[in-house]
């Protein structure tokens, strides 16, 4: 797949909800994620699948999603952008927040090796 | 400025349509702009603070802008993410087109040394 394939499918898994799916085709084994901010003692940095997947499967046990708006891809040769904007409850807190964020996602050899995510945290 | 503060600092100049401003206090003397697309012939590259200005002029030539949206900063390290959204009439095929793209700035001692955006073109 070329890169605006890849984003393409990117945001159509994304907006039925399959992020599962997301990691499992369009993903490198060796990606790797990265957080714009983490709390203290947690690296910003998953590398390798499955701890991406242990990083997404944590965030989805830990809130309960009310609307979810996905926008792109936004190209830029090898790699694209997808904004989202989350309205979510922190189950543990309980808190209603809105999380409004940018991926950049870089693509090598028809997979993504890796994803940052931009946004105000903390 | 931190990073923060300059991403804050550029999308209030950008609101207020000050873009030469925007260049001249926040951008290193040799910053890097690319484009995602350009037509045939064109350079996706512009190197230097000069040429910056010169692409960004001749933008201001070309279009009548009607609307414009610019939301972030979105920070992640060395870097910040901006959102644009222009409603605009390009002057020369007088067809007026919506402009939604993802600006990613990086900024090296205190100045911004790369700006990228990222959108479908062509």
């Amino acid at each position: 797949m070329t890169v605006a394939e890849i984003g393409n499918t990117y945001v159509k898994l994304c907006k039925e909800g399959k992020f599962e799916d997301c990691l499992t085709e369009l993903f490198s084994k060796d990606a790797v994620s990265v957080e714009a901010w983490t709390p203290p003692g947690v690296d910003r940095v998953a590398s390798g699948i499955g701890a991406i997947r242990a990083k997404g499967k944590a965030w989805a046990d830990d809130h309960e999603v009310h609307k979810m708006e996905v926008s792109g891809p936004y190209p830029n040769d090898q790699r694209f952008a997808v904004r989202f904007s989350f309205e979510v409850t922190n189950k543990p807190s309980k808190k209603r927040i809105t999380m409004d964020e940018i991926g950049l996602f870089t693509v090598e050899n028809g997979k993504i090796v890796r994803e940052e995510f931009f946004y105000t945290g903390g």
